[in-house]
């Protein structure tokens, strides 16, 4: 166990905010440039990896490595570093690549620190907007444009009011995509295509339910450390940890979450 | 038919500015606010009508009226006002209501001035990230907080590279559905949720096309304008004018907007 003492907070925080602005410089180079190319990941899949990905990657390496030596690195595009510290960095340089290709402001870029338990502390950054969602060591706010605000996640309400988030409508296999329709047809509001930023508005208190399939580590640990220091729940859809990734549901609260959860375990062991 | 002069294009020019500029005030001051309520328009179907779209109609009245008296208004909102000029301010204070409602940066406001042959300028303006895409007039650029650049469509590509934008996966009707997805299953990527931004992403030349059914002509005369004066082509799924809404096919170029439409006209008669 790391003795997490509040210069070691601070520190850690510090070196968050100046990874996440060295990204910030490599992606807007790069975002709604008419040259970017995107290449294909998998020979089946459709999975554009960018320059800017790598170098953003690269970028925020660097300003860790300089200032955290000990530290591992989890990233998305290169290889990991383990370290020695107990702390690991988890880092996915541009989260939403199919919208970082298509011009939306929804794509960003999701820093954490984990330990071996989890995320302790979590960034999602939207670099075209400028907005910076924090959550973690007792700060759960959105620094942007338009000032500095608390986040807090919606107060509980009844499944007919729910607006619900996911990126694609096609959610994951057929049998993640029946339950989740399942779901979607009991709440008042389906809407897609906010890749990163979903999470985001959860912990904005602007939604209620973000629900995802065949996420990676790095994209679910920002967002579980931003929706947690802003009151809400992050599961798996068997209602376990979704630090690792794969079927995740995020909820505003424990009573949406939990009447959610059964609405797709239910259609799951249909 | 109005002799369109220099003087009276900057004037229509700098009266749509300042009706955006009126509309803006008004739509961020309850953007995000937890407060806000949204009615149900239609007994049956979900249009929520917020306070802040009433209030944003009056205001950009308000600047058009005492501006230009004799000119006509048709609004969402509010009864059309027959004008004795000729000319006609077709708007649209919030389009994507349920966008704005989940905090998503997508909706915005739609001001377009027609005559009696379609819209002749248009604006499509984003509030929360402060973009104004602006199209007529010899005018075809984006100002915002990343400065101000040109609009202009994407080139030519074959029917595998595009990527497509609709709001919602529905769409509309079942054979409406049915002729977006013949559409979207020959393209590369299909993204959903963008509201009237879709629009303006495909004059910025960050996508190739956007296919939306039901629409209103307050939802899709400035996005015209803009479209148009950018380089694209926008018409109905037959190929005729689409200024008075409905279904509406707006494409990069004349090629993908040829290939696309001959596949919703195969789906529709099949």
């Amino acid at each position: 166990m790391i003795p997490l003492t509040d210069e070691l907070k601070s520190d850690l925080q510090k070196v968050a905010f100046a990874a996440a602005d060295a990204a910030r410089d490599v992606t807007l180079s790069y975002f709604r440039s008419q040259t970017l190319e995107a290449e294909n990941k998998d020979a089946d899949g459709f999975d554009p990896v960018t320059r800017a990905d790598r170098e953003a990657e690269l970028a925020m390496r660097a300003v860790i490595q300089q200032a955290r030596p000990d530290d591992g690195i989890l990233g998305e595009e290169l290889p990991t570093v383990t370290g020695r510290s107990g702390l690991i960095w988890v880092l996915d340089p541009i989260d939403g690549t199919r919208g970082f290709i298509s011009g939306t402001p929804t794509w960003g870029t999701l820093i954490s620190v984990a330990t071996i338990g989890g995320p302790i502390f979590g960034i999602i950054d939207q670099p075209f907007i400028k907005e910076r969602f924090i959550g973690g060591f007792g700060t759960a706010e959105v620094r942007g444009p338009h000032g500095t605000h608390p986040l807090r996640t919606r107060a509980s309400r009844s499944l007919e009011a729910v607006t619900l988030l996911s990126t694609f409508p096609e959610i994951g296999t057929k049998t993640e995509y029946r339950a989740f329709r399942a779901l979607s047809e009991r709440v008042r509001l389906t809407r897609y295509g906010m890749d990163c930023y979903g999470y985001a508005l959860l912990a904005a208190g602007q939604v209620d339910l973000v629900v995802e399939a065949g996420l990676k580590a790095y994209d679910i640990q920002a967002p579980i450390s931003v929706i947690q220091a802003a009151g809400g729940i992050v599961s798996n859809w068997q209602g376990g940890a979704a630090y690792s990734g794969g079927q995740v549901i995020a909820a505003a609260n424990a009573d949406v979450h939990a009447v959610a959860l059964s609405i797709l375990q239910d259609a799951l062991n249909d």
